[in-house]
């Protein structure tokens, strides 16, 4: 065998192995964003990793699909990975007609992409989506923030901002400003970067574009002074009402890249710490048809899991956080004492504490320590002959280094 | 656009959605694991869907290679999708040396295999696995079997065995038998059918394979009367001081199918509901260092999280179980007295009950209610005119279908 060759046994660039520690922060991440969810009525669906490429390429055109992972099957059949969560839903609704409507549905999945990769951008990228198909009321978009909101909170953010703007109140400051339909969108697409550039900066772009030095100065005008249309007013009244008042902002800037937009499109930005965009979604109401699904609106919102849980790492944003969910090591005193040992440990975790075993009738009793001191672990159990004979055990405080005898039923009440 | 053709709307063969109500048996059973698991102090690890080739022909060979998904990625690299959970465990020891050892781990999730699909039979298959590695004692083997006990508990099945077995034992009884070498892996394997095959349909393979009758009768008693040796015999010693006492018989015909197993081998058969092996593993000494991953011993499991849920579902195991997570149904009275209605819902999810409104604002109330009905919450709640100027709610039992009015404060104890 050892034909994993010294040479290739590392992971493909852009892909990630989750260690122990990082899989915690990860699932802790997604407990908290599953419980704010649910709380809101939104339940989970999963999907396949491979689609037939059919599927696949309704969404986004050639650019995409040059980033997808497509290939031929045993059987000949054209598929892929999936790339994103949306045209997965699409294809749910439209071969599942009896799902109750309004769907709330949430997915938390891995998606691929042959980016290029780099720091904090990966081809194995974990997505979490929470959308409701079938309402066209602003009730529903005000909800989609509602739990954006909630969700930022719940994570522990200590400051962030909701923008909110609609594609067509963009449109109509276009029209405002007298500029040609052709323009639109590419002057859109510079006013987007005003959140990262300055005006000056996003001003030479529009001129690079061809706009006039009057044409961008009534296009900055016409959108500093928009007003949020009805449809807009209605959301962000609705949020108010459902709890989120002072972080939601509306920012006639705000455009979002993707063109599938047709309502209320929204950010999260997060002020503090520092690490600017976070989730990002809007009204879509024609693409589920669009991709072959059913005729139904649809609105929703894409939280990067991957930039949350880096950033919560890095800011080291729950430091004050419990650790590891076990809490003792079982050490084993030597090999003919082993069995108190075990059915004390199996005792403790009866009654709910987690307790490990050191799994070597021989190992130095000093290896033993180290490793529960390697894991994190606060106590540590030492039962030998002496405590066998009088039914006690030595616990050890790992932080304090002191240790006690006590009687093996105090145990429990001790460590909890 | 409309490119996801009315043809080709389904997911492929043997590839699965999980809807909103399998989603959340799925979750329920992988959070009771999670909970046994690191109750032992196991932690979690997730590799990625894509290795290297190179990395996961290692194992099993050409009859594998088969039923893998490989293929060029846009780099012209050979790439393929993850064939079991043990391949990146051991890439996983080789390319992070500074793991505590021993190393406690699971990982839960989907492998793909090209496997002709069937009922129960899956291409994307979600495993389970458990395993400790870097300990050569037997008491890891022993928390193994200890950890597969408490989970099929956890679980909920009522009646279930582990058999227990050694692959060495297994080869002194064939020797015993008489049997020439070159003759032991074969017998050993119709050995193993005798948990589905009778003794007779069992002896009549070994005959069709060229075995005497007498050397049949050899084997059989060879078999019959062979005793744990000693590692064994620690294992089930250790594992009875773990509380498995009951449930855990020496089986000297269990065999199981894989090769690289060189310690105590293991099985769990469920009995009540009836549904046959549900977990399998056993000690692979060697295996990760074949792999080119380091020289450590290996203990571990691997649970059929998918035949899980098929048999939890269709044995309706949990039905005593209480259901959806969300309980309460808010609806919209009209447009106009919407913003109440939007308080309240978010008051109650303040207080922890799972709240869900219905977004839409001209929906007839009866609509409402039917969607409530068919999403099983037991609960909603109707706010119009009378109850804003009275400050109260109308709470509908959906299941007496009979309502009362009450005070809007008195609805979080009522529905608690």
């Amino acid at each position: 065998m050892n034909t994993m060759a010294k040479t290739k046994l590392q992971t493909l660039k852009g892909f990630r192995d989750f260690l122990p520690e990082s899989m915690a922060v990860r699932q802790e991440i997604i407990k908290r964003l599953r419980g704010v969810f649910e709380k809101y009525g939104y339940q989970e669906l999963q999907t396949p990793a491979l689609e037939y490429q059919q599927v696949l390429l309704g969404k986004y055109g050639q650019e995409a699909e040059k980033l997808m992972y497509l290939f031929k099957d045993q059987g000949g059949r054209d598929v892929g990975l999936r790339y994103d969560l949306t045209v997965p839903l699409a294809r749910v609704m439209a071969s599942n007609r009896d799902l109750p409507i309004p769907f709330k549905r949430y997915q938390i999945q891995p998606v691929w992409r042959a980016e290029k990769p780099q720091k904090g951008r990966y081809r194995e990228i974990y997505q979490c989506d929470v959308d409701i198909v079938g309402s066209m009321s602003p009730i529903a978009d005000a909800e989609i923030i509602a739990i954006i909101n909630d969700s930022l909170v719940a994570l522990g953010f200590l400051a962030f901002r909701i923008r909110i703007n609609s594609r067509e109140g963009l449109f109509s400051s276009m029209k405002q400003a007298g500029l040609p339909k052709e323009k639109w969108l590419t002057t859109i697409q510079s006013l987007d970067k005003l959140d990262k550039k300055s005006q000056k900066e996003v001003e030479k772009e529009m001129s690079e574009k061809g706009l006039t030095k009057a044409r961008i100065g009534d296009v900055f005008k016409s959108v500093k002074t928009a007003k949020p249309d009805e449809f807009l007013e209605s959301t962000m009244k609705y949020a108010a009402k459902m709890g989120v008042l002072r972080n939601l902002v509306f920012d006639p800037t705000l455009a979002r890249g993707l063109n599938y937009y047709t309502g209320p499109i929204f950010e999260a930005v997060v002020d503090e710490p520092k690490i600017g965009s976070i989730a990002g979604g809007g009204r879509y109401d024609k693409l589920l048809k669009d991709l072959g699904g059913p005729n139904l609106a649809a609105t929703g919102t894409s939280i990067g899991l991957d930039r949350v849980v880096d950033v919560i790492t890095e800011t080291n944003l729950w430091k004050g956080r419990k650790k590891p969910a076990t809490k003792v090591l079982m050490t084993i005193f030597s090999p003919k004492f082993v069995d108190r040992s075990l059915e004390v440990a199996s005792l403790l975790r009866k009654s709910g504490i987690n307790c490990e075993i050191y799994p070597d009738e021989n190992a130095k009793l000093a290896k033993q320590l180290k490793y529960a001191d390697k894991k994190g672990f606060l106590w540590a159990i030492v039962i030998g002959p002496k405590e066998i004979l009088s039914n006690s055990a030595v616990l050890k405080n790992l932080k304090t280094q002191k240790q006690e005898t006590i009687p093996t039923q105090a145990l429990l009440t001790r460590i909890k």
